[in-house]
């Protein structure tokens, strides 16, 4: 993926986890020798050989940290990631972002067609349920039914869908920082949040002792997004393999526009300092988060 | 509503499970007090007093057939009407099917924006499994992984999604009668067979015990589509509440153009018959179903 990551181990972790996502989907979605080949095999486009695994890589660490098993923990991975991809797929549309480029590659609706595309963002929200209740993940109801839970709350309208019709708003009515802080909350925050949850639910960790892994993931959140905002301000469209700079040409109130680069840069490192210290009651084994919550504002794209 | 029922049971029934149906959305989706008013707005648009809610009335006439609680059960059909209804929104957007009517009222894209109503339909498909495996359908984390299950594998690439790009496929090729027949069980037959096999999982009837509810499912989704085309080829716009005779126009093969209307009813006639036959072994309290699969097929929208 030729990302460059500092720390060695979460390089290597990083790649692991790309590699075990692709043939997870690859099992997940054997192309069928029917009329649905074309959307079988957009939902693979889409899904095999994409993005980060930002989401994947924090459940699987965190649930990794409990003792769940990883295989597991991979394919509950592929749950949340579908559900990520499906919503790009969606915000790439020509009513939506209308944009060309994902991942340095045509998006869905450019490379199939609209229809298509529509189809295979359906298709993938609903795999992640059917992967998740299921017994590809556990076979534990209790388990199974929570997870489901914290991924469809955290992705329906008091979720990320809901940050994304806010981000709507917010290109005709200026949003002041308590207003983007809030929207990002719910359209990136909500998800990273899941992420970090559903690794706690897997490795059995009771409600109340995940307030620190909460804290945890609503910093990374916030840090990710600035960090995000500073990369569509200076990025390098190539490494990033999508449009930048939209938001400024729309004169969209971003974390940039409203601390200045300087300022979102020193609060970006903050959070994800403050992110690292809500770890303390961790050693070694919270050593990938720790690397993940610095990765997160250093990355290239 | 204004729907013509023959059977005075059923048509109580009918009315019955639309008020609760309502109801229960209007709980679920109360307008928040920010930037996302317009999506929840949109959302209460499309499942509020609309369509003949059939899959939560045969979800919750299985489930109180084995003892389930009704309120429970109603909570379940809203989760298996979002589905349905998300996906009739998608499939109204200009780049699906572009329609301007459903229901007798403007389609979401209409009245809204296509951007909201792509939104509007992501936001559905989640509240669906956040009703599921929450607990507002059941205290029993097993009944609530299983609902989870049945309504993602009957929606995704191989149910519902699957049969509507079959459906695509058919504007420009030839189906036969076997090839229809496949794309109708996916695209209509899954999403009705679930709403049985969840008032049976309600019901806690075993796997083993559901062979004549699955049957008779069949038999009903495949009558419900062919008395769709009939209505689409033969119907009165009007009543409908939506644009008609679209396949015809398009040369596209259904039931009617491959068994002519009179095939086609005795066919959908046959099918109700059998669904009923496979009832033989419940009394009484499988009246209405058997009511429903009569109903199917003599409705006039």
């Amino acid at each position: 993926m030729g990302l460059v990551v500092a720390d060695d181990v979460l390089g290597r972790g990083l790649q692991r986890i790309q590699r075990e996502v692709d043939a997870c989907f690859d099992q997940l979605l054997p192309v069928p020798d029917d009329a649905r080949a074309p959307l079988v095999e957009a939902m693979r486009y889409a899904v095999i050989d994409g993005g980060k695994r930002v989401r994947p890589m924090l459940l699987v660490t965190v649930a990794e940290m409990y003792g769940a098993s990883r295989d597991a923990a991979v394919r509950a991975g592929c749950a949340i990631e579908s559900i990520h991809v499906y919503s790009l797929i969606h915000d790439d549309l020509p009513c939506m972002d209308d944009d060309d480029l994902r991942h340095g590659k045509p998006t869905l609706h450019k490379q199939y067609d609209e229809a298509t595309a529509v189809l295979a963002g359906d298709s993938l929200h609903a795999l992640a349920f059917e992967i998740l209740g299921g017994t590809l993940v556990s076979s534990d109801p209790f388990i199974r039914a929570e997870l489901v839970h914290a991924l469809a709350s955290a992705s329906g309208h008091n979720g990320m869908a809901g940050g994304q019709v806010m981000d709507m708003a917010a290109d005709h009515e200026q949003f002041d920082l308590h207003g983007v802080t809030r929207l990002q909350q719910l359209k990136t925050g909500a998800l990273l949040g899941a992420a970090v949850e559903m690794g706690a639910i897997l490795g059995k960790v009771p409600a109340d002792g995940r307030t620190h892994l909460r804290n945890y993931a609503r910093d990374i959140g916030l840090a990710f997004q600035i960090a995000d905002d500073l990369l569509d301000e200076e990025g390098d469209e190539e490494k990033a393999g999508k449009a930048l700079r939209k938001d400024a040409e729309q004169g969209k109130a971003t974390f940039v526009s409203l601390m200045g680069a300087e300022g979102a840069r020193a609060q970006a490192h903050a959070l994800s300092e403050q992110a690292i210290g809500h770890l303390s009651g961790h050693g070694k084994e919270a050593d990938l988060l720790r690397a993940l919550a610095r990765f997160i504002v250093e990355r290239d794209r």
